[in-house]
């Protein structure tokens, strides 16, 4: 626990006085201890004055440990600027335990890093609990974290924070990506809206437009502020029920959490190298959220920049063999949608009419 | 990778425009990724376009796993004022990895999250390669991490970092601290100074005393920025071995790294609730740094809240029974000092005049 606020003082320096309110600062890190406690399973171990989070584990040969670090970019200035912090909880473990998902790990345990000018016990216990829920969810531990005050390094509302979980995978479930041949099937999850990437792009485009958050323009069911905060889908689930559906994962071939390159550059990466694959979507296949369409013609922003940017509606890629297909679309009330397939061909993406390929 | 970098623009939007330079951050990241590589044994699994880092496992029964989450505090502002960063990497590290070690866990892989208003390569490549030295030195992992730029979250100098590792440790490694008994003795090992905590109160003391960073003190060696920037001593290895030479723990009571609440407050933290115990440390077995002398005097700081604020020369305490304890000083060239003993009494500890039951 770091806190430090600055104060000037005369007479002896103490390290309150120096800044560091530790019993404020230990009040508001019990609160966010006991939201934490709330996502604790029988395999969270408490001993005494601890250091660390403590996990307990019992593994197989092949066991593999998956480690993500990650944060929700600048959409946290977003849910700063309309103090709506919950669902930035969820944001965060979203983004970290979704990146486990595409070698089949089960999230163990999440740990936060909250830093701030000034410690807001409201929106901090705010993230904290949208934090504690997600795990909840998914059946994964808020194993720990750090609170830190630093007014030096933040402005007085300057807040960032950080995630990071770790999952449990086996070299068994790692899809065989070099199996990947011709004829296997692409399935897609639906995001929830932009989740949290390209919200620069996004941000951009509505200032530039001359948009209000508070405003809900035309083919939006709420305020856009609200649209674009809506939380990033948790995968968890819905992904480890489709690698126990697939037999451990020896029926699928790649997966991909679609983030950072957007839709166009996550299903690229479900290529191996030197692959002569192509992965072909059909973006009929599943519904555009109509927040793409107020950002795009906000911004006036090209559809193969929208698809290189933006998850267009698909937050999770998986790519399996007809028989893995299959036993997915059967699924009652499945979740999964087909969306495209794998063909012979120049290694790229085929989207409708625009290709990854068009990169230079 | 969130990448951003706000620009002026007219036309139509691309990301790129928006702020976006996702290939000079390409290149950033794969510079970084090299540093990281060479950190990784053969347990760090490749796998394709990973989202996440895999380190293979093997556990026997009654395994755990341990996780930290903590940054460096405000030492960050005045390695940004010196322009001196690598130590800081270490620094991060060692916070991070010697909280494992209470529980006699072994760091098996670290990530960091570095966030910054814009991407300073040489300032993150000196980080990164402090990291990657200090994961070296104790074999640990440099599994992932994640490069931010939010220039609206962080000013144009602006940056923060977190870190974040997981070790292993065993049911039966884990010291006995109930079975903690009058007799049992108190060894420690030499801090290389303030490390990363204190920084607030020290930086406040220079200030006010009119030291410049680049003045060198009566009793210091070296500059006062130089001296304060010290990098966290690592204590991995002789914790580690201690555990080795003590039968894997069973000859230990508790231990502690000398962090937040410093000396004084993580002696405490030594004994659990409800024992009637008292830890008795004896200032005089353990050279004081020249460091703190400098401070104390700077700011006028009563001894009490030096201890309350500062490790004062110890950086990592064990209690062990009698037979341990003359195990671990016996080593050759042993890096333990004998520093106090447990007594019966009310729970608390003496330190010189300064104990921490004075605290209300």
């Amino acid at each position: 626990m770091t806190a430090t606020h600055h104060r000037s003082t005369d007479g002896p320096l103490t390290y309150r006085r120096a800044g560091v309110d530790i019993s404020a600062a230990n009040a508001l890190v019990g609160r966010l201890r006991a939201l934490a406690a709330a996502t604790h399973g029988q395999q969270v171990r408490p001993y005494g004055d601890a250091y660390a989070g403590l996990y307990a584990l019992e593994a197989p040969p092949g066991a593999l440990l998956a480690a993500t670090c990650d944060g929700v970019g600048t959409k946290l200035l977003l849910g700063q600027l309309l103090h709506r912090y919950r669902g930035l909880g969820q944001d965060l473990v979203a983004m970290n335990v979704n990146d486990l998902l595409p070698c089949g790990a089960r999230p163990l345990f999440f740990l936060d890093y909250l830093a701030a000018g000034r410690l807001d016990g409201e929106a901090l216990g705010e993230l904290v609990a949208g934090m504690a829920a997600a795990c909840r969810t998914i059946s994964c531990a808020l194993l720990g974290g750090e609170t830190a005050e630093m007014p030096g390094v933040y402005g007085g509302d300057g807040l960032d924070m950080a995630g990071f979980a770790v999952g449990f995978t086996t070299e068994e479930r790692l899809p065989r990506r070099q199996a990947m041949a011709p004829g296997d099937l692409v399935l897609g999850l639906r995001s929830t809206g932009v989740h949290a990437n390209g919200l620069s792009l996004a941000r951009r485009a509505v200032e530039r437009a001359g948009l209000a958050l508070a405003d809900t323009p035309p083919g939006l069911a709420e305020p856009l502020g609200q649209a674009l905060l809506t939380p990033t889908a948790l995968y968890v689930n819905d992904v480890l029920s489709a690698f126990e559906r697939c037999d451990g994962g020896s029926l699928l071939r790649a997966a991909a959490h679609v983030t950072g390159g957007g839709l166009l550059g996550r299903a690229r990466g479900l290529l191996s190298d030197g692959q002569r694959l192509r992965i072909v979507l059909d973006p009929a296949a599943w519904p555009r959220p109509p927040i793409f369409d107020v950002l795009q013609s906000a911004g006036q922003i090209a559809e193969s920049e929208m698809a290189r940017t933006f998850n267009m509606g698909l937050g999770f890629l998986l790519v399996a063999t007809p028989a893995g297909a299959e036993r997915l679309l059967a699924m009652p009330d499945t979740p999964w949608l087909g969306v495209g397939k794998v063909i012979a061909g120049a290694p790229g993406v085929d989207l409708g009419y625009t290709r990854s390929d068009e990169r230079s």
